[in-house]
């Protein structure tokens, strides 16, 4: 059970291409030696580690702008997957083009929509340059370099450039400089104890998910559980339930480890007012990665 | 003030090509004869509303298996509207093609990214047909039509079928039938008593936006204000702050009219423990327009 994996086997499933924000997040949960598998399709990614084909997964949860990513929320709990830390990166948006490439050939910019959406300022500053969807902000820069035109750029971070040896034009576009996005590091329950990552001490939170019965002043009553016991929930989440429209899961994210008593007694608590409850993980906070 | 304007000239904006969801939604709110006008980008149509180029628009909110499509309440916000309206369109994605195209010729598949991942189960079955994301669902199909490849599908509503005289090779290919999204109608404050839409009498509901300080225990206070009245929260959503990483503004459906005394108590309480608080509109729910 105790048995520790040594950094350089670690295998990290992220989404997207090399370079890509998720990616950075790996590095900086699990060190420079960690190798890091890219796959298209969050989908694909978690199932990646569901069949062992990776050892843990660098999850994208939350953008400090553009809010929750869903999918991840619903994904980590069908895989059954249990959180071991997480890192908050800052995100940074770059035009980046194939070298020599100048900003009044480009016509085309492609981006993940998000990203495309961050941008809007710049965007619409430079109306000869057309938007276009594609997946993934390093798959974009990817794709631009290998098409090998002289008026297609992309929108992504850093590492993506420098990742494909292509230029950047125009640093840091982003509309807003407080953008960070948080990423959640996920691993098989049995493999959680024995994937080493690079959190120092310091402080824990505690993830859970729960559905209470759809009753007038429900939500209030499991939220009792925590308050009633100054817990700090850092995060309340409503996902819709798959086949109940319009009924709805709730994710918590509140400071402290499962194994302090309040907290205990506090999931204890919960466990009585609800249809169905998990701990998620509880792990070292972002902090104690930065 | 209580002029009220013909269902004719009532001009609703919507985001999307003709025969999107959203324009099927449009005619459920307001009838057969309102004037529709298509908007490629939810900001352009939001701006059109505040510019008087529309009387409303028509914003999807909700997705029973997606969540919330957060960028709508952000502008909805951000353009100070008020909601009038809502309803709910069963979602039901078809594989539609130019005339004469086959199902064994199909290459590629574009559609909005999530009508893309709502169908993984048929994409799947098909991994000859390579998805694309695309900006739109209607947008797709006149893309695809107008491309007049012999290699090209969308994925779209039926409406968007008729509308582009394309033919529907694959209908419902949607994973799950449950699939339903919630529209809003909004309206500028001054216009929304004039703007006559078709609800029946029937329940009401009340939306409201609010944040409170970043203190254990705040949100649980803030829902006792309904809670202690009885009051049914049909929906809690949270939207990050912009400028404030990690911390939330919430937003709360609740069954009754603002002008109900109780409803209105539990304003003025909330409001006692609120940085802000605004009520976003009291307004005939979903069941008056179906």
């Amino acid at each position: 059970m105790q048995e520790t994996v040594d950094e350089a086997e670690i295998r990290a499933a992220f989404q997207g291409d090399h370079g890509a924000f998720s990616e950075d997040a790996a590095r900086k949960l699990l060190g420079p030696s960690a190798r890091t598998i890219p796959f298209r399709k969050f989908d694909e990614m978690f199932e990646a580690v569901s069949s062992e084909q990776a050892d843990c997964c660098v999850a994208p949860i939350e953008n400090s702008l553009a809010g929750s990513i869903h999918q991840n929320y619903d994904l980590m709990v069908e895989h059954n997957l249990t959180i071991i830390g997480e890192v908050n990166v800052r995100i940074v948006h770059n035009l980046i083009v194939p070298p020599g490439v100048e900003m009044q050939d480009v016509r085309r910019v492609y981006s993940h929509p998000v990203a495309l959406a961050q941008c809007g300022r710049f965007l619409r500053a430079h109306p000869g340059m057309e938007a276009e969807a594609a997946y993934d902000t390093a798959g974009s820069v990817k794709m631009v370099v290998g098409n090998g035109r002289r008026d297609e750029a992309a929108i992504a971070g850093r590492l993506a450039a420098a990742t494909y040896d292509a230029t950047i034009i125009a640093e840091a576009i982003e509309d807003n400089p407080q953008n960070f996005t948080r990423f959640l590091l996920l691993a098989r329950p049995e493999r959680a104890a024995a994937t080493r990552t690079r959190a120092a001490s310091g402080p824990r939170k505690t993830s859970i998910v729960y559905r209470v019965a759809n009753q007038p002043g429900a939500l209030f009553r499991s939220l009792a559980a925590f308050s009633l016991r100054d817990i700090d929930l850092c995060k309340i989440e409503s996902r819709p339930i798959e086949g109940r429209p319009w009924e709805y899961s709730f994710y918590v994210d509140l400071t402290g480890d499962r194994d302090e008593p309040r907290i205990g007694r506090a999931v204890a608590h919960l466990a009585e007012m609800t249809e169905s409850i998990r701990v998620l993980g509880s792990y070292p906070s972002a902090e104690a990665f930065s």
